[in-house]
């Protein structure tokens, strides 16, 4: 996605006194459950952009607990800017740096993880920051309970394939993929879409996983 | 690949006495290499079709031996037809029914296997007979050598998902991944086309893989 930096942004994030905006989510490890005010299940997208794939699902499936988490404030900014116009409960937003994921969840917190059109980092020498990476799965399979699961979507070949890799390499069973998501749409009907696959189903294939940790 | 069924195919395959053809090729189960009259590693593709890859394959790499395997007498006999013009001592052809490839090899005999554009059996209840189920995998996995490979091409994308899934869930290696092999051939020039995919691979992806077993 196109970063357009935001004046402010971090301030802007707190508008309003939203129910929205975690500020500082790492004091909530471990205690997630008490943000939300019950024990569903917690579901979390990293890189979830400007929202609207995580405000959809969350309007969708009240029984679940939603975390948004964006590196970006200014483009997290955006997600809120959407949420505000909502009551939607079971949502939370917040600035995440996923290279350290394991200090904002505890121990199995997590039931599962959304990677929705990450970076790919198309560089070999950068290929340590794709989400998908042997150090990032190694924090999400701690983060995940026992059957938790990685759902992934991209429209980069090159990063599907390496993920394909790195979750076998890794001990994680690959589950339904889909090498052409938009063209099996019948077999996904609950599909919702992302800002950015809206605009580039139109131009090639969508790649879609689900990874489940072995246990 | 069409079949077009030819009169006394299985008799005609003996024609003239060819170097190529084996008749019972269960008969050098652990005895492969006398047939070839050397140590070299030993090579085989299930589905050989009319044998086009294997010819070539086995015309470069002096160096191993190949093993041109085919369920149909009547397509084997056109490869025979190719072959028969050449003088490659390092290339057999057999009938294989692979259902039953562990009668015709020995434990860790192979050290590659090829499957190109496997019949993608689409219905769900004959995904039994892909070449890539689990029943054949466990055979694979006895034949091959520790360091042994799979080699996968198809332009089916059901058939690839599934075998994707399939090696994951049964023990493989994914090593190698690509997802459209003929935007991606400077980076597989020694790639060696199959008839069916000099026709095909001009319509979509082609897809290609390697699998390893793990010890």
């Amino acid at each position: 996605m196109r970063l357009r930096k935001v004046k402010n942004a971090r301030e802007r994030l707190q508008v309003d006194n939203n129910p929205y905006y975690i500020e500082d989510a790492k004091v909530f490890k471990g205690k997630w459950k008490d943000v939300f005010h019950n024990d569903n299940p917690i579901h979390i997208e990293i890189g979830c952009g400007k929202g609207q794939f995580m405000i959809e699902l969350a309007k969708r499936n009240p029984n679940i607990n939603y975390i948004a988490l964006e590196k970006y404030d200014s483009v997290l900014l955006r997600a809120l800017e959407k949420a505000i116009l909502e009551d939607i409960p079971n949502l939370k937003l917040a600035v995440l740096d996923a290279s350290i994921i394991k200090e904002y969840f505890s121990s199995k917190e997590v039931n599962r993880i959304y990677l929705n059109f990450s970076d790919p980092w198309p560089k070999n020498h950068h290929k340590k920051r794709r989400l998908t990476h042997e150090d990032f799965l190694n924090q999400y399979k701690e983060i995940l309970a026992d059957d938790g699961q990685i759902e992934q979507k991209t429209d980069n070949r090159h990063l599907f394939e390496f993920s394909l890799e790195s979750f076998n390499h890794n001990g994680w069973y690959l589950e339904d993929i889909c090498l052409d998501l938009h063209n099996e749409l019948e077999k996904y009907p609950d599909n919702i879409t992302t800002e950015f696959e809206d605009k580039w189903s139109k131009l090639g294939p969508i790649y879609r996983l689900v990874a489940k940790k072995k246990r």
